[in-house]
């Protein structure tokens, strides 16, 4: 490969409204306002020193924008499109400018029909890492990853594996070998990206990191203190897979949010990547712990990078099924 | 009242494999073994001073004898034996040396016909709370209390506050103003004895106090790691009532076991029970999830304190019923 | 005794500046403020159900006034009275209405000439227990403990033993057995009150439990960022005597405060009092570092409760000195 | 460069007695003993999937051999040969098998004398991580850096960017601008390798990295219990610089070594390197607490690739000073 992506950097979420939504994610989570502009909220982590990772917008219509990924140089997005363009998939360039605060930026739709954004320059924002006295909630970090659901696992993993330069850290296969779930990395943690067996593409969830899990049993404590009990999906627990101590929400809309701390390095590429069997009990929650439906039934559209519009979803070509936890 | 309940003191449980339930109490739970003797195993917490808090006892016939007190003074025993006689109370009393490393005794069947002990002396043991080289799996410091399922609660309420001085911290009440479940304290946390409505009188659970939520998380991770994931029943969460971080464990002859972290100070003669309703969703769980149906259907029955035979539990004059969470 | 002391319920110090000693308090410490009236700033941790247990009163002079217990029945207010008038000690009693939000009050002058004060009743506040949302700083939860110098320790142990019936969980000793300092309690935790030799009587700390571990440490990084960083004057640690995680810092007009957390529970008659000698380096800091000159020289004066002017100071009966930690 | 180093990988000390040495890093540290062989302990942590990150080797003489870092592909090693060579540094190969459980391995001494050390293979191991079973002492993860007193910086500085292709995530300058210490990392964490000014080249400290900052409280906990009390030299505290909670410790032979929790992803290449002055208080210690002089003043010796000897270490070319730290 001869482009350098080098983690997700951004989601964007359509909310319907911006002031139920930032109350939730700035009061309960912790989250850093860097600006409210156009309709848009702009929110960053304590320890991002980027202008924001997460962009609430104002929209009747629920659903996501391309998934954002930053690139080493401006020069990656050419060959990005290239790549895309080859592959016979949709590009759309969008001139710096065009998105407060980011630079020039290259959507495409993927393998799996799922937008991607790819961009060189965000702007920069006071990184708050050590501003201790404006730490609250989950006391929310950065962000770590996205999983989406998809039809076709494989085709994805081989996609980004092979086209993207992505590794596995760690993956799920069914009684015939095939890849159920898998969880692909560019920057050095387990995940910037998890594909999951689903109707797809879709949103599973988008996460967080968190300094330590204290942070995420107080945030437990504050959600429930200012009513946010019922928001609590699944969680605190920790998954098998990933090695993460975890906590899922669902945010005002429906979007599910994951707090996460816990996983571990992935610098060394002869670390082999660890397979889990879907049905073994620790893989989901190391501890047993089943799943609500919710988790596994419920996901958010994506948007279009052309026409805005929910992009339909198509059925898994594995059987979509909640794991078997025999014990 | 003439006499001076100081604590809960310990709880004797007879089990079917004495080395799978030491594996389980003291490698997975980090309790310590003051010795092993006459088909018992006698345990204790980091913190406590006495010889030991839970004794295992190998029997064919599972049960739970009666839940020993620890008192201020020799003459107490003698106060409380004229006490249950004067309310036609079963009372039977065991010379020192019968128990091991216990004193004088006095065993007792209560007003809902729970069997109790009362005892002033026991022998002492090392006090580990500096020892944090021993710490290991939940880092269990010292018993906290015991709950116990009853036809009456009403009843037992009045006879723990009235006759045997104790003191409400938290309560709660179903629609007509009964009170379906009560926690009751000698010593100065929220509780060393509690009551629930139900089949009973039966045990609920015997709970122990860690060092902070952190141990609690571990020892999550410990259980997994040794295969006992299925034994984790419930949390881990915070109790809304209590406030505790709590975890419920089933041992492996299914006794349940709570790991507790977080009430309050409960010194003030003039602090105001709380009252909380059945059905607030908070009450169980402040971070709202449900407990499972197990959680409310399974108890374990109590040993008569002549017979040893297992005592014959009477239906609750409230409804039994799990509480409707109506969010 | 035929009067219950509860436990150490209130101090009151004269500050320099209120709202400076305020933001020190409440912004960093993350104390709670119940109200702010005639030159008076009311404040409360998490936990209290009770108006306030720190009281900052505008002076130019500094001071300490008279250390607050709390008592069971108002009775007990004139069977102390009654001991101290025995005993030839100064008493002044306040009327309910002169002290807000308090009851009647019992001042005296203690064997050690330290101002002490008894009330029974002190108005309610709302308790904030399960507010998760307003916990910040050190998440201070409630008044634990404070600590004086006093010339001639065994006296005061003596007087509070046998006299004010407090029990010992605790104690130093000098090479000739003699007491150099004592951990003294009511309430069912390490200490209420401790006393150390040297010039006196004069206040050495106040300390406030906090509800884990990491409130202690996240406290410093707070107290950093506000630029407070020069008031912590020792610790983190742990104590080897109380076994407490502990952090001393100096507030705006260099009282002492401690921050506390992970004692033990001290509910047992027969618990017998931990002797510790005075040169062991694990008492004073279980991990052995040497606690600063200024924490052994520097105390705070207390205030007559008649003239208000600072009581003059004696010199200590056994040599005052830094322990010699010879490893 | 044509070459990529991964990280640093491993440390290889003399000790004087192997069993006390091991008792100290495995049971009061928590570290894994994969193996002993040939008067050699390896030892790991608990994350490492490969054989050792801690080389413990008997000898008579102290003294650190080359500092091992991990490379991507064999081709690299001969890249890096190449362009020591070109500099006219020294090199020296070692066949695979020479090494216990390492492949072929290129040593040579750096710009500033420092014995470094290069290999792509190195034998697996089970990685512990879910083996919660196991955790004990300081829950030790992996390795995390090593940090050098060299007698110029700034010459080591640019060797490591230019030449190396480490990044810079944060240094300290003096009143000139010189640089007096820098943090350089490969894989995306604050530092693989650390330079201060110094007597040199010498070993400061290596560090590990910890899963949550209690672990490093515990750790305290346990050496006290060990009587290990006076091995620890510093903290625990945060560091400005990096952000980490640390803890450093002597071990028996007076090496260094940090326990470290709480840096940051490096992952973005437009990261702007944070500059701190020499003098600012909190960039040692967030919290302001002095270091003692032994941290400033004492370091290990290196030793040669060839003869083994002890290496000269240089004066400083800027003044060697402890930091004023002028508050």
């Amino acid at each position: 490969m001869d482009f350098n992506i080098i983690r997700i950097a951004r989601t964007v979420i359509n909310v319907k409204d911006l002031d139920r939504s930032k109350d939730f994610y700035v009061k309960a989570l912790g989250m850093i306002e860097t600006e409210t502009k156009d309709n848009c909220v702009y929110l960053r982590g304590l320890e991002e020193h980027t202008h924001h990772s997460l962009v609430l917008k104002k929209s009747e219509t629920l659903g996501v924008h391309a998934l954002g990924y930053k690139v080493e140089k401006e020069e990656d997005l050419d060959r990005l499109a290239e790549l895309f363009q080859s592959k016979g998939l949709k590009t759309k360039w969008l001139k710096e400018g065009t998105q407060h605060a980011l630079g020039r930026a290259l959507h495409v739709h993927d393998i799996s029909g799922m937008p991607l954004e790819f961009f060189c320059k965000i702007e920069k924002a006071e990184r708050l890492l050590q501003r201790y006295d404006l730490y609250s909630g989950a006391r929310i970090q950065r962000i770590d990853h996205v999983n989406c659901a998809v039809p076709d696992v494989e085709k994805a993993y081989n996609f980004f594996i092979n086209e993207l330069g992505f590794a596995c850290s760690e993956y799920t296969t069914i009684e015939n070998g095939s890849i159920w779930a898998a969880w692909l990395h560019r920057k050095q943690t387990v995940h910037d990206q998890a594909f999951m067996n689903g109707d797809g593409p879709r949103l599973h969830h988008f996460a967080y990191w968190l300094p330590d899990p204290l942070a995420l049993i107080h945030c437990c404590d504050v959600l429930a203190s200012l009513g946010y009990s019922q928001n609590i999906e699944r969680g605190p627990a920790r998954h098998g897979l990933s090695n993460a101590f975890f906590l899922y929400l669902r945010d005002p809309d429906g979007y599910r949010i994951e707090l996460y701390n816990g996983d571990y390095l992935t610098s060394d590429n002869d670390f082999e990547p660890i397979r889990w069997d879907l049905n073994d009990p620790r893989r989901q929650t190391l501890w047993g712990a089943k799943a609500p439906d919710s988790w596994f039934n419920e996901t958010s559209p994506f948007l279009d990078i052309e026409t805005n519009e929910q992009i339909q979803s198509m059925s898994p070509i594995l059987a979509q099924r909640k794991p078997e936890l025999v014990i």
